[in-house]
C-alpha cells in the first residue's frame, strides 16, 4: 500500500499545503519588521469590495497567513469551530450529499481545499514582495 | 519548518486519509470474492432515501470505495472534473468567500474533507463486516 503522501504532483493537495508553508516561511524570513506593513492597504491583494469589507491592512494579512500556516502544519481539524457559523447554511446543503454522493463531496472538498491553498500561497508571496518594495531593496 | 505531515493527531486530516486507505486495504484483503456482494442491498450503509436514489448494492459500494482510495493515495486534484457539475451552484456561493474570508473557506473545506473521509472509512468497514457475515466466518 502506498501512503497518502508518497506521491507528489503539481496538482497534489499535499504539495499545495507544503507550498503554502514554504511561502509563509519565506515571508517570515523576509519581513523582519512586520510593523512596516501597518496601514499599508491590501487593495490589490483582494478584490476591492472584499478589501473594503474586511478593512485589512498588509499587517493583518501577515498575521492571518501565519495563523493559517499553524493550522496547516498541525493538520488539526477545528471541531469546535465557533467562527464557522457563516458556513452553517452551506453545510446544511452539503449534508444530503454525504449519503447520496460521497464521492462528489470528497472531490468538492479536495478541490476546494486545493484552490484556497493555491490562492493563499499567491497572496502570501505578494505580501513578501510588497515588503521588499516598502524597504526599497532591489530584488 | 515542520512539514505538513510531521504531526499526527486523532483529528488530523492526514491521519483521516490514512485511516481510509487502511480500511480499503483491509476490505480488499478480506473480500476475496467481490461478486458475493452483488445484489446485496446497502440500505443500512446509507440512509434509506439515498439508497433508493442511487440503487447501489454492496458491490457498487466496494468499487466506489476502491476508486476513491486511488484518488486519496494519488492526492491528485481532478481539475477537469466533469462529474462535478452538481457542485457548480455551491461553488458559485463559495467563490466570494475566497476573497472575503479565505480563513473561513480553508476551515470549511478542511473540516468537510475530514468529515467525508471519516464517514467513508466507517462505510468501508461496514462492507468488510457484511462480507464476513455473508460467507459465515465467525470473527
Amino acid at each position: 500500500m502506498q501512503s497518502a503522501e508518497a506521491k507528489f504532483n503539481k496538482n497534489s493537495l499535499l504539495l499545495a499545503l507544503r507550498r503554502y508553508s514554504t511561502a509563509v516561511c519565506e515571508m517570515e524570513q523576509t519581513v523582519l519588521l512586520p510593523s512596516l506593513l501597518r496601514d499599508v492597504p491590501s487593495d490589490d491583494l483582494w478584490d476591492s469590495e472584499a478589501a473594503e469589507d474586511t478593512c485589512r491592512d498588509l499587517y493583518d494579512n501577515y498575521l492571518m497567513f501565519k495563523a493559517i500556516r499553524s493550522k496547516v502544519e498541525s493538520g488539526l481539524i477545528p471541531l469546535d469551530d465557533h467562527k464557522a457559523k457563516n458556513n452553517g447554511a452551506l453545510n446544511k446543503k452539503l449534508e444530503p450529499l454525504l449519503d447520496k454522493d460521497p464521492e462528489a463531496l470528497f472531490r468538492f472538498h479536495l478541490k476546494g481545499l486545493f484552490t484556497v491553498m493555491t490562492d493563499l500561497t499567491k497572496k502570501t508571496q505578494s505580501v513578501t514582495e510588497k515588503y521588499i518594495d516598502i524597504i526599497g531593496v532591489s530584488k
